[in-house]
């Protein structure tokens, strides 16, 4: 056992680590070789007392070097990759991914699953009969290099040092600082070797990050972090205080995924997936015309070149893309409104909390989510509903939680008699100029 | 298992424990019922974040219940005790709890083993042999009430939950703030049920207050603590800059106890015993004229009535006081002056680390101190040497670290050719007006 106390007063006592100091502590966390109550005091010490962001990007790189890596350089393309911060009906990787790789991109996603009232891309995924999420590091790397793209989960030798860190601040309430959270988010980026990152940091009441300045503030450090380890690194700021696209519960998702890599789907959605890879195109070189990246882009979704790289992926990880089609749907009940008026957004909290009420979520106990339950609105901010219309379908397993998720979406429901104002779905950008 | 991440992110924001809280998480925490990881997290919380006096007063309260107390209301006799925040040749403790216990009192002292580089009561009192410090709950209780005094070690179910926090503290860095530190102090103190306490903060280099503002901020916060639950605290700034005494080392320090007890010893040693019993006669209301106090006291230990008092508490615990008085002295060496001067000080700190150097401390291993070996100075601050002037005599085994010693011995004399000022052993009084 290694003894950490010499660092974790320092910290304490507000003083700075030096880059052998962290490289030390995270390589005795990846190692198991230190007491984990000597951990826990150091991850309270850091949130307690910050890090500088030399300290940060110290810890970001010896996390992500405490396992193993990926280099793509023998594909001779260049290599993108996204991160969501997590929000309500937040399905844009599946549609981003295959579409990064038609533009010519080599796209290795290491995505996540649902966390609290958020979906994961991992749950929605495997809604796809079949569909693995575990694949060995060479599977990876052969269906990156065959397809363009793989989405696939963390396996236990990617940034395990993350891996223990993020299980202890989770059982010792020391989640919420940007010097954990960033750090932890780009090491598993930085491990997977992607050159050109973006980031869409969600805000409001779906997302993490309730106010534009505290993702603002996650955004610019996350980009700074990026940009140290050598990567660029641009982020958008988008809307999560009403739902993403109209769908939200796992298979729900994937529908509308399919409708958008179709070329369609809810406007929302195309857009924000077209304008995440406008930034990758651009901050490439690949299209620095950011009109022209957008056509290009558009066009790639409207040939149906994204949805074949997408059926090639599902196919290439076991996914049966025919099955899930044919899928026998869940019993739905529609949920009226019970006035009329302009919608001006759809709560992306209580929506997330409705598909958990209806055992789409994770449970606690790390229940799986049921792929088949979840919401679909049938209305979008900035039109209107009357009386007793209904505004949304949910999608139900034997009437379980049924009643609390149409009670949520009720209340969930803006209206007005005032028109809504235009959705406004990117806030903001952070990085290099726009 | 119980889960106190309500409480550990309540803390690390900046929140107010309710009472109720800080009873739930020191009740689990005496329990086991609560992982250490957690159990971390909120000591480095509470020593980032603070604590107001009412969650002191809370927590030292929380503790002190967590295991047995003890009640005198039965011996009709007032009660006292003190405590010393530890310090290099302290055996102030040996003196004083049967020179209070011939005064009048009851003192029922639970006291510690050596820490660092400073000696504990414990330590010393095990140079007799024979003497026990591993009473049970039933035998302190029949010590006290016989002897009129008892010095004995903290059993497995006095204040439990401070035994626990203090290893975790040891091992997670979180020791050195009061927050933790007074309560952790006073549990103890009020579990014991003394009604009389009076306080002896060291400050200097010898003691783990460098600094009369520090030494001052826990002597208020310890009287404050105590008065909060009903007992009657006062506590004196002592200086710690030079050693107490002349001997340093444990069965140095009983010979030098045992000279003070029949009415001699070194000035220093029987001033600070003397005013630790003022402090506790002029509180009590024994005898609220300081002058008459000191008299009082001083005829007590010239009588032989405190030896006295002292001769039967060790003999009820077990000691051979005739067998320490006819042990075979350890082998011994000289120590000169490397030149003339006035002898300003001899380093408190310098002399404890010659100390543990002969195997006279606690090693970091548990290592039992060897209580032949120390340290007796020939000179006291005031006095001149003459160069090649033997200053100092050490106790060595076998010449186990004499030339460290020896060394450390050289640089704690603070020598200069201008007259030393007058000692100025007490440097304050905190508590009730003097």
């Amino acid at each position: 056992m290694e003894d950490l106390r010499e660092a974790i007063v320092r910290k304490r006592d507000g003083g700075e680590h030096s880059t052998e100091e962290i490289r030390r502590v995270v390589a005795a966390v990846a190692g198991g070789r230190v007491p984990e109550a000597q951990v826990a005091a150091w991850l309270m010490a850091v949130f307690c007392r910050g890090l500088t962001p030399r300290e940060r990007a110290d810890y970001a790189g010896a996390m992500y070097r405490s396992g193993a890596t990926f280099d793509w350089s023998h594909l001779d393309l260049p290599t993108a990759d996204k991160h969501s911060t997590g929000g309500v009906g937040d399905k844009v990787s599946l549609v981003w991914a295959p579409l990064m790789a038609a533009a010519g991109f080599a796209v290795p996603m290491i995505s996540g699953r649902g966390l609290g009232h958020t979906g994961g891309t991992l749950d929605k995924l495997e809604a796809i009969p079949g569909y693995r999420c575990d694949l060995a590091p060479g599977e990876f790397r052969a269906a990156v290099a065959e397809v363009g793209c793989s989405i696939t989960g963390q396996t236990v030798d990617l940034v395990p040092a993350d891996r223990v860190l993020y299980d202890l601040r989770n059982r010792t309430g020391t989640i919420e600082t940007l010097d954990h959270i960033a750090p932890s988010i780009l090491s598993k980026k930085l491990a997977e070797g992607a050159r050109h990152l973006v980031l869409d940091v969600k805000v409001g009441s779906g997302a993490f990050m309730k106010t534009l300045a505290e993702a603002e503030r996650l955004a610019r450090v996350m980009v700074e972090l990026g940009e140290a380890h050598g990567r660029s690194v641009r982020a958008l700021l988008t809307d999560m205080g009403t739902v993403l696209g109209l769908a939200a519960g796992n298979a729900n998702e994937v529908d509308e995924s399919l409708d958008a890599l179709a070329g369609g789907g809810p406007p929302d959605l195309r857009a924000l997936t077209v304008e995440l890879g406008v930034e990758v195109l651009a901050s490439s070189g690949m299209e620095r015309d950011r009109e022209a990246a957008r056509s290009r882009l558009c066009r790639l979704l409207d040939s149906g070149a994204a949805m074949e790289r997408f059926e090639r992926m599902v196919a290439r990880q076991g996914g049966d893309l025919g099955a899930f089609r044919r899928r026998r749907a869940a019993p739905f009940t529609d949920v009226v409104a019970p006035r009329g008026g302009n919608v001006h957004r759809v709560d992306a909290l209580k929506v997330g909390h409705a598909v958990a009420a209806l055992g789409g979520g994770r449970g606690g106990a790390g229940e799986a989510p049921d792929p088949a339950v979840g919401v679909t609105l049938r209305v979008a901010p900035g039109q209107a509903v009357q009386e007793g219309e209904p505004f949304a379908t949910l999608h139900h397993r034997e009437g379980r939680g049924l009643e609390a998720a149409r009670a949520l979406l009720v209340e969930a429901l803006a209206l007005s008699p005032d028109p809504a104002p235009s959705p406004r779905p990117i806030l903001g950008h952070v990085g290099a100029p726009a």
